[in-house]
């Protein structure tokens, strides 16, 4: 048992402090920052939960920090914009699990550029994690809801990697260590949002954009929800080393699905960057999502509370 | 079992939805807001656990929102800000007591002028509500750090209800149902933010303040640690019905302590409001808390992990 103070001195070593005077991080009632430039502020706010969202016979504590800061971050990712400070809240951790769990908050707010400036911990029945983001946008960010018939569906990368890789670890031996191995349980264990990805598609005109954290079915089943229109898919890509099924409905990639007009100038916004891939076109003579002409049920996982 | 998707509905018809065009609140990646006007941008986070933070025994799932929105509302209201928006993330309720929780997540929200603009739902082990708050304070917040001897220390209010009201609902029977009871029950299930009280001392010229939410000893312990000073208390503001220990101890009152030069324009400030109480005072000739010339340890309540 440790005392709260001092778990949070622990906390403190391992992030970085405010660089600016008159910003104040961790350590008082609430943090303060500056007023961000930009047109917009966002916040979005995600629980990861040991056993549910992770399983810490297969992964580390340390990555069930970075996945729940992945998760945030990938929500403002997914409007387009860009991260700029969390707050973490942890329950029902001890001070030496706390330490452990940090260590990939802060590798996660280091990779992501998004500094950890305030939360809370207190005990609890089982670990959860929660991590809220403020961040911003400079123009519109991109909704799920603004897309229109004859637009372009397109992913900003192959799916079912992180899917594959629990699989991988499941099935234990040496199918988690070869080099695919390895990369699956790196996808799984270490998901990075798509930041460039994301800002790139709003700069091509993307009409709507979600990442992909409960499945492609699920999320795109979002987005026709959203904006009233279906979609109909011609191809999924699968990461190598991933089933179809697990491409289709694995979930917490955290590539970004976006629709945009034909004609959008996305190859030149994407330019520097892995291309991203046309799947399917957004239709206004069926609703929810096809794929080769057969209805998709939105497959994806869903909480049932 | 329901679905999350339902639930999510049955929440959006419980908050208002965002009054302006360009707003987005629950529904979407993430909530996309105005960027503030004022100086700073606040950020606090706080998690309330049940059976750690409220025994669902004694009080309603109501009251356990209410009680993590006014938490992390009262975090704002200590350095003297405004709330603007709240996030609210629940782990492991059914939809039933999703709803039931929500219904006091509402009414705070209305009370507290703090609208929930998203969140998160999931699974858990046991019932977990994380609210994160971002707000504004249009001129320098109000840190922990800044007191200095010869400040004087006021509170604003008489402490101890909400630790007399728990003791009256676990003591049942009538001595919660009498007007003195109700009234103590009520400030434990339903605590309120001093937000005006907060913004009213920073005008005052507050150098240091905080809100009384682990026990008075525990959270002026943190202004004479954060601020290198002892403090010396002739003094502790008893409620009505509340013993000297619960008013020096209980945490959950959320009335705020602060510190101001004397001749600090306190009583001015404070009109329209109730008065706050002179305590003690500020002094360099020791270290942490005494009361009466007694040394007090920091006796409040802390989270061992």
């Amino acid at each position: 048992m440790t005392g709260e103070f001092a778990v949070i001195e622990v906390i403190r070593s391992l992030l970085p402090g405010p660089g600016d005077a008159g910003q104040v991080w961790i350590g008082d009632d609430s943090a303060v920052l500056p007023v961000p430039a930009g047109d917009r502020l966002l916040l979005a706010a995600d629980t990861v939960v040991a056993g549910v969202h992770a399983d810490l016979g297969l992964t580390g504590l340390d990555d069930l920090g970075w996945k729940a800061m992945a998760a945030c971050v990938s929500d403002i990712a997914a409007m387009g914009g860009d991260p700029l400070w969390a707050l973490v809240t942890v329950a029902g951790a001890s001070g030496e699990e706390v330490r452990s769990l940090y260590a990939g908050v802060a590798d996660a707010s280091r990779c992501f550029g998004c500094p950890v400036v305030g939360g809370d911990l207190t005990g609890g029945p089982g670990l959860v994690v929660t991590v809220a983001v403020a961040g911003t946008c400079d123009g519109a960010p991109v909704l799920r809801s603004g897309a229109r018939a004859g637009d372009e569906v397109w992913v900003t990368g192959p799916l079912g990697a992180s899917a594959a890789g629990l699989r991988r670890l499941r099935s234990g031996g040496s199918s988690a260590r070869d080099a695919e191995g390895a990369d699956l349980v790196r996808s799984h264990a270490r998901p990075v949002p798509r930041l460039a990805e994301g800002r790139a598609a709003r700069s091509a005109g993307a009409t709507a954009m979600i990442d992909v954290s409960d499945g492609l079915a699920a999320d795109v089943g979002h987005i026709c929800r959203q904006s009233g229109i279906g979609v109909s898919l011609d191809y999924v890509p699968a990461a190598k080393g991933a089933t179809t099924d697990e491409a289709m409905s694995g979930g917490e990639d955290f590539e970004l699905v976006f629709c945009a007009p034909p004609g959008a100038p996305v190859g030149s916004a994407f330019e520097g960057l892995r291309p991203p891939v046309r799947i399917g076109e957004c239709r206004d003579n069926h609703q929810g999502v096809r794929l080769a002409g057969a209805e998709v049920a939105p497959a994806g996982w869903e909480h049932q509370l």
